[in-house]
């Protein structure tokens, strides 16, 4: 049985797993969803990259966790590399699930298109704390495609404004690259928040950042933790098996 | 409910799209499939893409039909952008289908590879009435993989020749691509009428011309109309749904 | 009825296809699973790609089987070319799964990436007789990513070294570009052994090569002979019916 620790995206908090660790422990592993600093509601949105990955670190130590499956979705890759270079001793496998991986020396927003780039630039200088809220309309048909009305709605009442300056702090990666821990990339395949294909998709374009890293597929789209948690977490058990 | 206009492509015509029908009737929705002008079997062929798009207006029109969900498969792609330009106050979403979604100031033929060009440049001069009739094998590898054989003679025996003229009409697209109308692009992973990848493939290539888009996938090929109608309907539903 | 003949790819045996030919028989085919020269356990390595092709026309010429339905997985796909411009009118269709496709003139290694290139390089340059063992954690992870730990080790027992000679030989394919025998590809989709994309991916980068060809898809690794050998014999039916 395997311990995991799920770090979620931008405009998520750690609640948004719920569903899925219930199904992770009825299967009989244990599983941890932080929230990372300066996310979700009502909280200071005033934080860093570097105070991001130190607040998930901080909630592994504290907790003692070992030998972890730790899973990152989407911004929450660029924290799951940076972790896994702090405490990479009580790592067992990382899990980049339609998560950026970034290049050494990138920050998040190198790896958007230019017309995301803008829309983020906007509605952090439009807003009066430097965050971003997300449009319902990108929401509903972006990231959550395979949802019905309902759910959509209910899921966009869950998010949080996202602080904008850990998309623009440049990553020191070199030691990520070069530790041993094993890799899976678990991707969705009607995840439309960037658009597929070779330029500016999550797989194969981030994937083979990894190096030799296990390949798991499912449908969905990019929010699969509301719209199709049991099956998110039987994948998320077989991206982190041995 | 929602009504559905579901406008069928190249060499085919309206009653294609029967066993959808029925089912997406089943689940309490209206739909209709008219023909386009210069398609079906025993018409004048002497079309072009203006006359092709202004059956589709004129049909709508007369029906009075309002809200409507307008899909467009293959070539229909083409048809949809013009009338959702001509008729966008009765449209509340256009869906895609493995279809034709040209570029501003693009002729259909400008979006296949050489080797269609070439072929269907040789039919359609090989013809008495510029038209072009797709080679039965064609149909069977390339469009109807996903059928038994007998499934492939009985819907290539539906078929009729194609009038060439609408392939070759350059095609205006300013309005289309400033219409604030939402969309969907239906895909099918099988479908090997454009060679899959990024020079020729119907997705991405294709649809990440829409902006903002929903992404609807299914298995199966170009023609799940003929080989799992019900699937489609279904697919359909989702990719129409508010 | 259809007679298959299943050509294995590197570091395989026939046997391999054991549980896929049970399916294929119990459906009422014929199926067959030559062991090409130079592979399996306690044979002489020392083959070149001429030897191991005729060592497959000679088998299907002992048996004197016609209507052939021949299939290549992975390096078979390289051998089951040549033995199609051997033996071109005892066969009836060829399917490519997760198969070379190799451009005339090419040679196997000039279709993958440099870092497999390097690997091989050292594993046959460190072996006693020109062949390349598979590490483990690379058949774990790229090769058989849907399988639980047992099937990844017990299959893992099966392999034996691969003699390098065939992957350096240029083929000449001439003819086999002017054959006109029906081509399937079938693809599964989690396959990460090559690079999944554009530049060194199976699909479409190889499959494209065919020109008019079936695409047959599943889901599954590079390994679905052991991982889901039932699900692998139904496609190989789509794939090779008429």
């Amino acid at each position: 049985m395997s311990t995991f620790v799920l770090v979620h995206g931008a405009w998520h908090e750690g609640s948004a797993w719920n569903k899925v660790i219930k199904q992770l422990e009825a299967k009989g592993h244990q599983a941890f969803a932080p929230t990372i600093a300066g996310h979700g509601k009502g909280v200071n949105k005033n934080v860093n990259h570097a105070q991001c990955t130190q607040s998930i670190v901080d909630y592994i130590v504290s907790k003692d966790l070992t030998d972890i499956v730790l899973l990152g979705h989407s911004f929450g890759g660029t924290i799951i590399a940076k972790v896994a270079e702090a405490v990479s001793d009580r790592i067992k496998r990382l899990i980049f699930f339609n998560a950026f991986v970034l290049n050494d020396g990138d920050r998040l927003t190198d790896n958007i298109p230019p017309d995301s780039q803008a829309l983020f630039d906007k509605l952090a200088r439009e807003s009066d704390d430097n965050t971003m809220m997300l449009p319902s309309e990108v929401w509903r048909e972006a990231f959550i495609n395979d949802a019905d009305l309902d759910l959509a709605r209910s899921s966009y009442a869950q998010l949080s404004p996202e602080p904008y300056q850990p998309f623009l702090d440049k990553l020191d990666l070199k030691q990520f690259y070069s530790l041993p821990i094993a890799k899976s990339y678990l991707y969705c395949t009607e995840d439309n928040v960037l658009p597929q294909g070779e330029q500016w998709g999550w797989h194969p374009r981030m994937s083979n950042r990894l190096g030799l890293f296990r390949l798991v597929q499912m449908l969905g789209s990019h929010e699969v933790m509301f719209s199709n948690p049991i099956g998110l977490a039987e994948k998320i058990i077989v991206a982190g098996r041995e």
